[in-house]
C-alpha cells in the first residue's frame, strides 16, 4: 500500500483519525461511570483529532464540552441538539448574545464573569446553566473558597440553574500536593448545603478516583485513546484504543559506512556499515524534535517479514524528515509505509522519549497533515 | 488596547506577523550575500507565519523554496511569475505533469526521481531547473559522491538544466562532524569540472561561512528574525527582526498564599503570598509544554509602570493556560495584553528555557491561533 497514490497530495505523511476507537472509548467510560453524564473534552481541535471526526465518533455523548464559540457554533450547524459547555466560559460580555442564541452551558471561573451575567435583563428563555468553577488547590482558574459562596447566591439570585465545578491538579499520580482527597475535602465543605448537581472527574479521576466523579464527568485524554499519565501500560488493561495514527512512507534510503554521522549536529554516528531510511516527517508536522535515538517507529509488514517492526530513530528530528535505522527491515525500500504513532506505536511511548506527554503530541498535529477519517 | 475587543475571537491569543520586518529581514541577507541569488525558503506554512504574509513580505525575493505543490498553485494562483523550488523534489512519477505547469524546479536527491525525470518524453518547452543534491556528510538526502557524477550526466543527457546543491549539518556550530570545511571539501571534489551554478548555504552558513554560499542561497530562520544557532545574541548584532508576536492576554487572576500550589503535578509552590496572573495560552496553542519556570512573558506597558515589564511562568503550562508570577507588575489586571514571543521576548528564549529551538516554536504554532498580518 502507498499512502500517496491514491491521493492528490505531494508528501506521504497523513493522519487516519478511526472513528470506532472513538466510540468504543466512550463506550468503556460509559462502563467506569455509568451514574454519570458525560462531557466529552473536544477542545484543540478536539485535541488535534478535528472537531468533524470527533463529533462523528462522539455523537452519543451528553454533552460536549470546548472552548471556542466558533466551535460551537460548527457544531449547531451540523446539526448538534444536545448540551455543550463552554470550559473557559465568557471571554467578554459581548459573547453573551451568541452564547444564547447557541444554547450553551457555562462555566463561571471569576467575578468579572459574574457581573457580565448579572447584566443580562429582560431574557425571558430557557434557564442558562453554570458550572460555577471553585479553585479547591489548583489555582489556576475558579473562585477560591471564601469568594465561591457569594458568587453562587448572587448567580442564583440572578435566576440561573447552577451546578458545582471544580479541576483536579494530581488525579493522575501520587504523592503530590494538592491530592485529590484534598481537593474533595475543600469541594464538600465549600458547597455544603448548597444543592446543585457537580461536575469533578478528569479522566485519570474516571480511572483512579472512582468516588470523586460527579454527576458530570469531563473526560479528555482517554476519549482518543491516550494515557492520562503519560505512560502507555497505565491504560492498557482498561481497554482504551488510539484513535489517531500519524503515518508516512520512507522517502530515500542511505547507505552509511562506519563512522558516518546522521542529520544536523551528527548525533548519531553509524557504529558499522548500515542503511538507513528517510521519512518524510519532521518538526513542523508535529513530531517532536525532542526525540530521543531509539524512539520507535513501526515499518510496515507488506516490506518486511511477518508482522512490521520497530525501526528506532537515529539523528536528531528535522523540520520535515527524520532518519530511522534500518538494520531490522531490509526489506524496507522507497515507498514503504511507517507508522510514527498509532496502534503499532503509542503515542505515550513517543512522547516518554521525547520528556513530555501524548496530549502535546496529538494537539501538536499541523495543520499541513491531512487528517483522514474512517 | 484589548486584543479580543474588536475582532471576532473569543480567546485573546492571537499572532501577528509584521511584514515590514519581512522586508527588512530579505535586505539584511542581500547585504550579507550580494552576489547570489535568494531562494526564501517558505516550507511549513511559511515556518508558521503562513505562506500569504511571507509572499506579501517577501515579493523581491528571487525564488520561493518549498514543499508542497498545493503551496507551488497557491503562489501561481495570487500571482507570482518567479521561480518556485520544490526542495524534495517529486514524490512520485505522477507529480511531474503538475511542476511542469507550475513552472517548478526541482531538487533530485535519489536515483528513483532521476528515473521518473528520464521517462519524461516529448517534452519541447523551456528546459527544466534540477538542483541535484549531493549528500556531502549530512546523511539525510542526496546522492553520494560515487553516485553523483552518473546522475548528472543521465540528467543532462535528458535535457534537463542543472545546479549543484548540497545541505550543511553544522553551519551553526563549531567542534561538530562534519564540518562545512570537510563538506565543502567533498562538494568541490564531487563537482569538479562539472560545470553548473550552485545552491549551498543555509542561514547558517549565510552568517558565518561567507565562502561557502554559491549562486543561490537558501535562508530560511534568517527570514523570520529566529537564530539559526537557537542563541539569540548571536543574530543581535546583525539586525535581524522578530516577523511573528504571539500575543494574549490575562484572563484570571488568582491571590496565593505562601505555600500554594500552581497547576497540574503543584510544579511551582508560592514562596509568599503573591498574585498569580492566567494567560490564555498553552500547548494547544504552540507553546512549549517544556517551558521552565522562569521563562519569560511580557506584560503591556498599559498596565504596568513605563515600558512594560517581564512577569516569569510559574507552573507547568497546561493545554489552553499558562500561568505567570505577577509581583514585579502590580497593576496587570484581567485584560492585560500579553506577549508570549515577538519583538519584546525572543522566541530563541521561550525555546531556550523548553529545550529546544526557536523553528521548531514558530512551525508549531497552531491552527486555532488566529494569524493576523500588519
Amino acid at each position: 500500500m502507498s499512502l500517496s497514490a491514491n491521493r492528490f497530495i505531494s508528501r506521504p505523511i497523513v493522519a487516519t483519525i478511526h472513528t470506532d476507537a472513538f466510540r468504543h472509548n466512550l463506550g468503556r467510560i460509559r462502563e467506569l461511570a455509568p451514574e454519570s453524564k458525560i462531557w466529552s473534552v473536544v477542545k484543540a481541535k478536539a485535541y488535534g483529532h478535528s472537531l468533524e471526526a470527533a463529533f462523528k465518533g462522539l455523537e452519543s455523548t451528553d454533552g460536549f464540552a470546548l472552548l471556542d464559540l466558533a466551535d460551537a457554533q460548527w457544531l449547531r450547524d451540523h446539526g448538534w441538539e444536545g448540551r455543550i459547555l463552554l470550559l473557559e466560559g465568557l471571554f467578554s460580555q459581548q459573547e453573551l448574545e451568541r452564547v444564547i442564541r447557541l444554547r450553551c452551558d457555562l462555566v463561571v471561573h471569576s467575578e468579572k464573569q459574574v457581573v457580565w451575567l448579572e447584566s443580562l435583563k429582560n431574557y425571558s428563555g430557557h434557564p442558562i446553566n453554570i458550572f460555577l468553577k471553585l479553585n479547591s488547590g489548583m489555582n489556576r482558574l475558579g473562585f477560591r473558597p471564601a469568594e465561591y459562596r457569594t458568587a453562587f447566591h448572587r448567580l442564583h439570585a440572578a435566576g440561573y440553574h447552577l451546578h458545582h465545578m471544580t479541576h483536579f491538579a494530581n488525579a493522575d499520580q501520587v504523592e503530590r500536593s494538592p491530592s485529590v482527597g484534598e481537593q474533595m475535602e475543600c469541594f464538600n465543605q465549600t458547597t455544603e448545603g448548597l444543592e446543585a448537581p457537580s461536575s469533578l472527574a478528569n479522566s485519570a479521576a474516571i480511572l483512579w478516583h472512582r468516588n470523586a466523579l460527579g454527576d458530570w464527568i469531563r473526560p479528555g485524554i482517554l476519549l482518543y485513546g491516550v494515557s492520562p499519565t503519560g505512560v502507555h501500560a497505565d491504560i492498557v488493561r482498561s481497554e482504551f484504543q488510539a484513535v489517531m495514527s500519524l503515518r508516512s512512507e520512507i522517502i530515500d534510503i542511505q547507505n552509511l559506512k562506519k563512522g558516518d554521522y546522521v542529520g544536523y549536529g551528527g548525533r548519531y554516528e553509524a557504529p558499522e556499515d548500515m542503511r538507513i531510511g528517510v521519512i518524510a516527517g519532521g518538526y513542523a508536522d508535529g513530531y517532536p524534535r525532542h526525540a530521543e535515538d531509539g524512539t520507535p517507529v513501526w515499518v510496515d509488514a507488506a516490506d518486511t517479514q511477518g508482522d512490521g517492526v520497530i525501526c528506532p530513530i537515529v539523528g536528531r528530528v528535522s523540520m520535515d524528515m527524520l532518519t530511522i535505522d534500518l538494520r531490522e527491515a531490509p526489506n524496507a525500500k522507497i515507498g514503504s509505509v511507517v507508522e510514527l504513532w498509532g496502534n503499532e506505536v503509542p503515542v505515550d511511548d513517543v512522547a516518554q522519549m521525547s520528556g513530555t506527554i501524548g496530549y502535546e503530541l496529538i494537539c501538536a498535529l499541523a495543520q499541513r497533515v491531512p487528517v483522514l477519517t474512517d
